[in-house]
């Protein structure tokens, strides 16, 4: 990947690259001998939404490289017939205040399908870019945790995971993961059902995995909740790092 | 209170102190001016359990005061015969291999009544000692949540305070509990089954409570969900008094 600087308004310089058909952008902090942390952003958004932008600040401030794509049918990339038609039936049932569970399950698994093989070249191009042993982690909650786990159970190059906001539609590939991860789900979260959020914490293979749960709604992880995932990264990536250079 | 300091050989003094006929340990960090952490034991243990040692030692070393009494019939204090009884009964369930749930509750209960006084007096005499605006938090999981949790209830002074390894014995006094908790609870633990621990964690009637769930057994839980929690008492205990000072 060929990465472009763009102006910088807030000292924060985002360079956006393409890869293949795959537009994203990625941010650095002053070392460049740090972690990479890939960045999905839930259903409906984009690389460069409000959401992904926090994270990816909090993230380079904490001294981590972040990239992030746009999804399948998301962002300025063409729409999908596909996952037009599961987005327009889950708008639907949102409209008629009817249960969206099955509808946002269908609406995953079309992006999933499509984002994994994208986001494992996006990968080989960026590594490409900052070394190939750099220790790369992934973030993504909602919809970008339903691409993120069959992307773990896929990319041995990822090492460690914050995910969550999921119910149990991806066990299988769950069961698969074997990397740390730091499940984040919400108690009230009226589109994920917490018997079914928790059943999913339960399939994930890994050993080393940590659940946090915090009341409200799908949209309300408090600002608390980022901190401590940027502290799980900082346990798996960053030390990790350093206790092997010594 | 009156603190006597005891021999230090690692650096870290000792402050004995007898609250009535309760007895009790105190450590302090350098600067004077910190909150206080009371920390609670789990059954059979004691003040001076090394499990109670070591979380007073990060908890210093984080910038606390911290101090520990020995439950009733614990440590070095006179056998109580119910809860003697109540314990011998648990030991038989245990050597038998039987389910301990029920006999945990039981003893639990007996301790935790004549414990929620006992930590309230304390407390007057430690404030007396470390200033009575002095920010205060609980550290407390099993036996010791089964304390804290009446205690918290009924003790306006503790603002914050960690939790766990309990199940929904406790769900009427949880339910009063009003100030932030951060609920611990371990993902395979054969004392406490999954679902009540839950239940527990859904009964606390904090608005700011937040759930950490970690695979393993009841004596299994992780070092770094020590490091979680010493972060969760200085959000709630630091930065707010040096807010409140401003």
């Amino acid at each position: 990947v060929r990465l472009d600087a763009e102006p910088s308004t807030d000292g924060l310089t985002t360079y956006a690259f393409t890869a293949g058909d795959v537009p994203g952008v990625a941010w650095f902090p002053p070392d460049p001998d740090v972690p990479l942390v890939l960045v999905g952003h839930g259903g409906g958004r984009h690389a460069r939404h409000p959401a992904v932008l926090d994270r990816a600040r909090s993230l380079v401030a904490a001294g981590f490289a972040v990239a992030a794509i746009d999804a399948p049918g998301h962002g300025g990339r063409p729409r999908v017939p596909g996952i037009e038609d599961a987005a327009a039936a889950l708008r639907r049932l949102i409209a008629a205040g009817k249960p969206v569970g099955e509808a946002v399950t269908a609406l995953n698994g079309l992006v999933a399908a499509a984002a994994v093989p994208e986001w494992r070249r996006v990968l080989d191009g960026l590594l490409r870019h900052v070394g190939p042993g750099t220790p790369v982690g992934y973030v993504g909650l909602s919809m970008a945790a339903a691409i993120g786990i069959p992307l773990l159970a896929a990319e041995p190059r990822i090492r460690a995971a914050v995910l969550g906001l999921l119910g149990d539609e991806a066990v299988d590939a769950a069961a698969r993961v074997r990397v740390p991860v730091e499940f984040v789900m919400q108690w009230h979260d009226a589109q994920v059902p917490r018997h079914r959020a928790l059943a999913l914490f339960d399939a994930i293979g890994s050993a080393d995995k940590t659940l946090h749960a915090n009341p409200g709604g799908h949209g309300d992880v408090p600002a608390f909740q980022h901190a401590a995932s940027i502290m799980f990264l900082r346990r798996h990536l960053v030390h990790r790092t350093r206790r092997a250079a010594q």
